[in-house]
């Protein structure tokens, strides 16, 4: 697996893949809204800030269908660049590793099977200081957790993906909301990550709020977070608790994932990893494994060696020069892929192929 | 395993059971409302007539959960009977198998995380020969096709259990409309089959419907059916594309299952059987052997013998006495749980277990 880049703490990685290489894989994909999102200049994860809402949805359709069901094209950036999410279905299909949607709070429903929580709510602009109600937070926590009970039960290594827009920022509002100096050390799917930007944002939040930081995830999450990384860490917490092995199969969102799971007394020490892109793990505005490192330094980190510098096609190689990075756990599952036995010019192929469907259907 | 009764193509059952006896197994359970249910004197799942728009939530919230959350008790008959639902959470629970809930048109969202489907309806009362949009139908068939195109690689075994109060009267329904004569046929919850009650009613959505009978599966249910069984023709379809091995736990419902399916020109044979409980093989007011050899001929058929003449409990001895029969895939679970090993005494165990929580739960 030439591939692989073990960022931090390899052996341990080496250690959690080998273990699950023999079993079944399985990939959950979580999306959800904040309508931080909506707030000019935070998200790229959609063509305006007000299609951003719609994100999830399509990165979901197109995930599961191959094409876009409630809007007529699959998410790109302002520039037009496309969605991560054909990088992961181009994962999926070249290692057989089957896939499924959990919607935490999207707000539209995605046209296709999916799993649906009876808690999921669509998070508020969390430079209000109220994301979401503190009962919703913990049901979002407690129904993934129930739902990994069961899931977890049939496949032995599962990566955890996630689409929400603006989950970075929100990512960034969990981790300070917890007491972590995580300011500037989050990522974003633009070139130039608007680091001020989301930085004012927490920092109003946090004033409007009136009772953080806190110990309690839950309050975290209600206050500064969004109803996706609550999700991960209860689903994170069902699967280690039936002894899957897990990839969190994002850039520093994965941060607050293992942030939130930790805060709400979660052990899985050997049992997760944090897989990531190359693109992420060189973004020179943010630090992903100085987060780790800060909350839970015992978890591994890995990217997958994917170079676009030679695509045919223009959308992707802009992913060479920033843009985009990841998303819609692209890192992990092209991981997944590789452990798998998935070699890289297959799933380079695989990519090639899904970005030339997709040229032909819009067209 | 002595307590399977092998009641047709018993030869064919052993070598299906035995090829998927090592991989895991999932349940996947069908929830969905027609309002047939509410005509008086067809269901008897529910308290009353309008309770019965409740019955398939409360039965996926107890068999997730082990209580009711959308209601303050479980479904009952009118007389008190306990939901089937029991009899399949025990056997989940002995046998260690891993569930999931699919809404393909429940009155109530049960409040569990549940897989739902984008074509979700109520069905409509089958008298007016309108039971859902035609367009429903077939995508309900294809949406659950690709669900299981997904779900169907983590499992070898798969059971597909329902719970649709009014279930065999639109069974009826769907097989009489694709030109069956199944009159009298199918079964029903109560110790009195109303058979004159379900007829009139097929029949007059027969002259309603007025282009009656055809081949065309998806026709034959949005005339007189409902939202569930072809969901659980079309997850059959994608899961035997997959090399599953399915059992289709129910009674003469799954005549219509078996229908649709071979309507909508599935090959499966070999790769499904039908399971049930004795109490459904015995009844002497419907004929379950009678339906699959009119339908599917080659599709064997095995029962699992629950015997609850000597259980503690008066709930229980009801079943003895025509009451109930099946549901909730119960009879299916309980010959699931033999396959992974569970003995008669663990399962009747199991069993009482359930209702003596639901006893204390609910004084």
């Amino acid at each position: 697996m030439g591939h692989l880049i073990y960022a931090y703490r390899g052996d341990e990685a080496r250690r959690i893949l080998s273990s699950a290489r023999d079993g079944r894989a399985l990939g959950v994909y979580f999306i959800g809204s904040t309508r931080t999102s909506t707030i000019p200049g935070i998200s790229v994860a959609g063509a305006t800030p007000e299609l951003t809402l719609y994100t999830p949805a399509v990165d979901a359709e197109y995930l599961f269908y191959g094409r876009p069901l409630s809007s007529d094209r699959i998410p790109v950036t302002p520039e037009g660049i496309p969605t991560p999410a054909l990088i992961t279905r181009a994962a999926l299909d070249s290692s057989n590793i089957p896939s499924i949607v959990v919607d935490a709070g999207s707000h539209v429903e995605p046209k296709i099977p999916h799993v649906d929580l009876p808690s999921r709510v669509v998070g508020e602009r969390i430079d209000l200081g109220r994301a979401l109600p503190y009962d919703a937070a913990r049901s979002l926590f407690e129904e993934n957790r129930a739902l990994a009970d069961e899931l977890a039960r049939l496949a032995e290594l599962i990566i955890l993906g996630e689409s929400i827009p603006g989950g970075t920022t929100t990512a960034l509002g969990i981790l300070v909301a917890l007491g972590y100096e995580a300011w500037g050390m989050v990522s974003s799917a633009a070139p130039e990550n608007p680091r001020e930007l989301k930085r004012e944002i927490v920092k109003r939040g946090l004033v409007r709020s009136g009772d953080l930081p806190s110990r309690d995830p839950f309050r975290a999450v209600a206050r500064l977070g969004d109803p996706v990384h609550v999700s991960m860490a209860g689903f994170l917490a069902g699967a280690v608790e039936r002894d899957a092995r897990i990839i969190l199969a994002g850039g520093t969102q994965m941060a607050a994932v293992l942030a939130v799971a930790k805060h709400a007394e979660v052990s899985f020490e050997g049992r997760v990893l944090v897989g990531t892109t190359r693109w992420l793990l060189s973004d020179n505005s943010s630090d992903l494994v100085g987060l780790v490192r800060m909350i839970y330094p015992s978890a591994p980190i890995i990217a997958y060696n994917l170079d676009f510098s030679n695509a045919p096609h223009e959308g992707l190689r802009y992913y060479e020069r920033g843009y985009v990075k990841e998303g819609v756990g692209a890192g992990g599952t092209c991981i997944a892929a590789a452990v798998r036995g998935v070699v890289d010019q297959k799933l380079l192929h695989s990519i090639y192929e899904e970005y030339e469907k997709l040229i032909s259907k819009s067209t």
